[in-house]
């Protein structure tokens, strides 16, 4: 179908290497705060955006992707531990640039 | 450090085979509402939930991933067009079964 072969199309087209991750919470957040990044995959082809973050205890209470348009994207997540979290920012199967992240929780 | 060490044994842990994505949201979804489904991990072991929704034409326009306690996670995602969505969600590196997922939306 065309769904398919166009699909095929995009994952070649596909570039993790050119995603740009930008902000705060790429490298600090904090408890009871919202905490923010900004992922821009508008020179990295067509792909699917994949976000992780792990706390040093447990997982992270809420991860909220959010497609702002032309493939730039705004990522909000809240801790509750304090510690080194972990962040992850796939483009399909690759690791973008920078990731994984090591993120403080003073 | 112990960090890095409990991260390798949890990896070690980890089975995506034992994740259980349960719910609607999983087949078929409608533009202007919260569609939803729960990932249970807790028979997975360790790892990282990772989840990424696109469309037919874009992007999702926003995945929601909270965590409930004791690895179950609640996701609610936002779509804006019509035809078939694809859900992809990853123990860490791995497709859980079923993943990826065929949503439609009408």
């Amino acid at each position: 179908s065309s769904s398919s072969s166009s699909t095929a199309a995009a994952k070649l087209a596909s570039d993790a290497s050119k995603v740009v991750c930008r902000g705060a919470g790429l490298a600090k957040a904090s408890i009871g705060q919202k905490n923010n990044f900004t992922v821009d995959c508008s020179k990295a082809g067509t792909n699917m955006l994949m976000v992780g973050v792990h706390g040093p205890l447990a997982p992270c209470e809420e991860v909220y992707v959010k497609h702002m348009g032309n493939k730039l994207y705004n990522v909000t997540y809240t801790v509750k531990d304090k510690g080194s979290y972990t962040v992850i920012v796939k483009w399909g199967d690759d690791n973008v640039p920078g990731s994984p992240y090591k993120v403080a929780v003073p």
